[in-house]
């Protein structure tokens, strides 16, 4: 029998786990719930209901796990906690500072409703925390690295869309190649922030806008740009819509140790994702972990539960017999 | 109190172990155990006996974990199912074809013996394997990519030192360039054995021996070198022990994998390792998952486990609240 899946908040997360599904042979989309009204939201998978938020619980005993597409600053807090006192659920808070809080606070609601929460999962947090827990394990004595880019920072895009002037803009984060030369040359380089990223603006400016001051007013701007070398190139509306409408993302994090009596050795373990769309990517990783809550709820797991939690094989939908045979 | 590490086996690969228990405050060694006679073996670490293999049992209650370090044509199938029935072990079992019959064989030694067996660790098998599996799991339309090197096979090493008038030779394993680009690139080639890696090997002649007939022999050699290309230097003795006396390693784990309702996107994850030493980085993975038994073992679990069994949490030192805080 297929994994149920529900999605909360059909954004481009949720339409990245709604693709997602359809790949996954061994998940089915039972309703996409939405805080629209449902009659607006058109989704695109034949047959299946959007249905108002209020009414999840209604879907109780029709879903096996519930993968919640809210943000991290306002909706995860909420709703993951009240959600998991009803469903199996996963999202993908990414708010690194408050992530103990969000654990205490998802542990406690699926405790008192016997489901399982698998929080912060995607790829960073997500896959690049997988990779750094495991490149600490094994190399005990080394320096961590981790690079973001080329890729589009919706934050960053919209802290410039605010300035007076601007109708649009696409800010892209991008590592510095000789930062990434010395990591990977184990040289272990103190890297400053302007060291290691540059950042890349794209913008369309309203007409009679002044584009120097623009210019100015995004490379001075605290915590955003101020600490970057950062470009600014004005396109056309044109040149915006043909040439930036994707969602690229991607990064590296690398780990550089040492090993020996001496520690006359040195080694370099590298994870890089080079993706086509953040958000994609990031659903078909919560679908993975959707496979494994229900597994670990099936067991009568409950609980909050993040990716250093979870045994690999609960990821995959092979068996044992053929993960053993074809992957090790 | 610390992990308690027995090494069975004292070569290159119980060497890094040794070394690796140095690195790691929460272990420590207690015994190292070998065939030879243990007057010949010297070890790097004072006050730690070495015990013969036959003795070995009478460490039952002072040994948490056993790590094998014998070979796996040989050692290993009759090792480690017999040493799981009185220890916790792990070993770095490598020949693809055998592992089910191997594990099957651990199991049941271990579940005998109430013991934790952990088979085909390092990191491939081992950390290929798990990144392979996460991979698969997240970009279910994809293809695989393993290449392997640069790096010292020891195999094709040894294969060439059979070849009369071959005083001694080095063999490394490298990628071809170009298939490896276009693998980054998501065009995912179909490549050939030739296609994929070329060999180049450093042979040290005997005086008077016809290097000519050496080179067509090597570049002959059936399932070692006949599907490469392969280049062959001749070198001095001096040239290989100034210039290729280490025995460095790595390779690259590749999933292109598409996304999107209508398969609109690519992804690339990449994982890659550019090791020193490659038994002291194999070493130091067995010493995690070393780590990894012990925990299991105190929960009361048994049996044979592979690295897809294992929660990642369980390889490393830190709290929960740390792994939290900082790599997450």
């Amino acid at each position: 029998m297929s994994i149920r899946i529900g999605i909360y908040g059909y954004g481009n997360l949720g339409r990245g786990v709604e693709a997602a599904v359809r790949q996954n042979k061994d998940t089915e989309l039972v309703a996409v719930f939405s805080r629209r009204n449902p009659d607006s939201v058109k989704i695109a998978t034949e047959g299946v209901p959007v249905v108002a938020a209020d009414s999840v619980k209604d879907y109780k005993d029709k879903i096996d796990v519930l993968i919640i597409c809210g943000g991290s600053a306002t909706d995860l807090p909420v709703q993951t906690p009240e959600l998991a006192k009803t469903f199996n659920v996963i999202d993908s808070f990414d708010t690194h500072a408050n992530i103990p809080t969000h654990f205490a606070n998802v542990d406690a609601a699926a405790k008192e409703g016997g489901n399982v929460g698998i929080i912060s999962v995607g790829w960073d947090p997500g896959m690049f925390s997988l990779n750094r827990l495991y490149a600490n394990a094994i190399l005990t004595d080394g320096v961590d690295y981790t690079f973001w880019g080329k890729g589009v920072s919706q934050g960053h895009s919209d802290a410039v869309r605010r300035i007076d002037g601007v109708a649009d803009a696409r800010q892209y984060t991008v590592p510095v190649p000789e930062a990434l030369e010395s990591v990977r040359n184990g040289e272990n380089p103190e890297l400053t922030t302007r060291q290691k990223h540059t950042r890349v603006c794209y913008v369309v400016a309203e007409e009679g806008a002044d584009k120097a001051v623009i210019e100015e007013q995004i490379k001075t701007m605290p915590n955003y740009f101020s600490d970057y070398d950062t470009t600014v190139n004005f396109i056309t509306a044109e040149e915006m819509a043909r040439d930036h409408s994707g969602l690229p993302h991607g990064g590296l994090v690398i780990r550089s140790g040492k090993t020996g009596l001496n520690s006359e050795h040195n080694h370099i373990i590298e994870y890089s994702l080079k993706l086509d769309s953040n958000p994609e990517f990031t659903a078909s990783v919560l679908l993975a972990y959707a496979r494994a809550a229900h597994k670990l709820s099936q067991e009568g797991v409950s609980g909050c539960k993040t990716v250093f939690d979870i045994p690999p094989a609960y990821l995959i939908s092979l068996s044992h017999e053929e993960i053993i045979s074809h992957l090790l």
